[in-house]
């Protein structure tokens, strides 16, 4: 298979995942003539809006190589892709991001070692194993601080801050004991987050740096532009393209960051990569001239990239929960534009859509 | 069933038709949550984004029961909807827009003397049933003028244009000795059209007026803001209002008019009625906070409107045959948005896509 391969319009792409962000994938690939074949190991939202799909478990070999059978590229919507599904795929189509990207990314103590040694700085952290190196490394990052899982976590899942007064062992034990990192605080002035794609030629475009508040761990609202010396945005932009060249990446990188201001001026202190379509980008459907799942798309497709162009100042609310159960309202509201997952559940912490409002600048 | 039934997300929607029109509804339908159940005599652009598929003639009772069991409201993306078909529906479940709006489209005799009974101006016309009539009706409006069967006709499709020397009798059997009417020809300056929605509660939203450049029969470019003085583009929307007013109508109503100047001012003559998402308003995709197929959705859904407001000067173009042949060159023009349907084929005047640019204003 050569790796340059581009698709042309009929052509079928792959999405591992049935969530939101495949939906959204999904129907940007239709907007562009392809046709979607989404896996996952259950039916969600995606489902409704693929060509076909492939229900299976991630370890199925079998239908995996339905899958690579009958489409010519495939991408995902998650990072915690296993790394035999990737790998597996991987030796009989152009996987996108590939297998490179998911390694870095699925583990914290990777990730902040692969960025560190591209001079981008994170949290200190220390890597953890067991009570006793919970304890130094306590000693050594000062309380409070944050412990989290290497891998799997998300939306504040598998994190636990500890405090003055907690209890070592137990703070290990609340996680379940397996490896982990212990970060220090950053005392940052808001969180930000960079959404940009590469290109299978290297290009990079982002949007604008994005501006994001979270509520319990979950991203509530994010606007756009980010409150930041233009000087700090383009380090922003810079730091993700740097991240991206380094990884050979194809496709939409989406950057956390923290913006520390202070006596020293602003800076740039790197939370966490996402090697794909982001929550912090669903405004880029209503409020972009590109949104960033068709330039995920045009990325993994070995297509040139979209413009990044706004149309105004943005700002884009989750609806979690039972925050949906107020579309009625959203549907009424002026120059709101609404999205909905198709989810049928509205359990607590579920990200059921988002609703957009575009202002003018 | 009530006929003021509002849907909620979640519900399904149907859809006659499994052309792009049909696709991009369904796409907006998915945008707000909805399921879509397409129903089509045959496969097409449509299947590969809806949550399910009904294949069956339009005549067939029992796959008509099916859909009318599994969706909530009815809509269809073209005006040839049979007669029976839309009444079986009808009796079930709410079809939007209603039958009545088909009868009325359905037939140019039946459009005009709707229209003119409004107090609308059309272009004059006469009906022809023979060959004989046909050479009444010449002299009376005159050569050139343009014979139209009254149903089935759309892109040029089922006319005629008459001129100078043209043998009558060959003229008539040109199109199949059916039902047709003669018009005389209007002397306008650009075409024009108006895309507007009305909600179930008698709101009326409509797009700024678009301007249309037809070749060989079918829609080549639309411009957005047509170029007319503000008072006819408010008379054109007031047009649009009363004819979709008059019908009790529900969804988006798309009216073609022709835009005459001369001596005596600004004038509107309307063309035709579709009772549907229109070509014109395909622009509304990337140009507009909520697109034709959003409003469509939401009108028929027994939702508010949404905003049609305009994110700048707008143009769309149609890829018609071969000229989605140049996508590539489309992906890689900055800023351009381009849309293809997933027709496997480019057959000579068949609408393979279009592309959207939008300008500062």
């Amino acid at each position: 298979m050569a790796p340059a391969l581009s698709l042309a319009p009929g052509d079928a792409l792959g999405i591992l995942g049935s969530g939101q962000l495949g939906r959204m994938l999904a129907m940007a690939a239709a907007q562009l003539g392809l046709r979607s074949v989404v896996y996952a190991p259950e039916s969600g939202p995606a489902c409704d809006v693929a060509a076909r799909t492939i229900i299976a478990p991630y370890e199925d070999d079998a239908a995996l190589a339905e899958l690579a059978a009958c489409v010519r590229v495939v991408t995902y919507e998650f990072e915690n892709v296993p790394a035999h599904t990737a790998e597996f795929l991987a030796a009989r189509l152009p996987v996108r991001p590939g297998p490179a990207a998911l390694a870095t990314t699925q583990d914290r103590a990777v990730e902040k070692r692969f960025l560190n040694g591209q001079g981008i700085p994170t949290a200190p952290f220390l890597e953890v194993d067991d009570a006793a190196g919970l304890a130094k490394a306590l000693s050594a990052l000062g309380r409070p601080a944050i412990l989290k899982t290497r891998r799997f976590g998300y939306d504040g899942k598998g994190q636990i801050m500890i405090r003055e007064g907690m209890d070592v062992a137990q703070s290990w034990a609340a996680l379940g004991g397996v490896p982990c990192i212990l970060e220090g605080l950053v005392p940052f002035t808001r969180e930000v987050s960079v959404v940009g794609a590469r290109g299978l030629d290297g290009s990079f475009a982002a949007y604008d740096v994005c501006e994001n508040a979270h509520e319990n761990h979950i991203l509530a609202l994010t606007t756009v532009p980010a409150s930041m010396a233009p000087d700090t945005a383009a380090q922003a932009v810079a730091m993700a393209a740097r991240i991206a060249g380094a990884l050979d990446y194809v496709g939409v990188i989406s950057v956390e960051m923290f913006h520390v201001v202070d006596g020293a001026g602003e800076r740039l202190v790197v939370n966490e990569i996402a090697p794909r379509v982001h929550n912090s980008g669903h405004w880029t459907l209503d409020g972009a001239v590109t949104s960033q799942f068709d330039q995920h798309v045009r990325a993994v497709c070995g297509w040139p990239l979209g413009s990044t162009r706004r149309h105004g100042r943005v700002e884009m609310r989750n609806l979690i929960g039972h925050d949906a159960d107020g579309w009625a309202a959203l549907l009424a509201e002026p120059g709101a534009c609404l999205h909905l997952y198709g989810k049928h559940e509205a359990r607590a912490g579920r990200k059921m859509g988002h609703v957009t409002r575009i202002f003018p600048e």
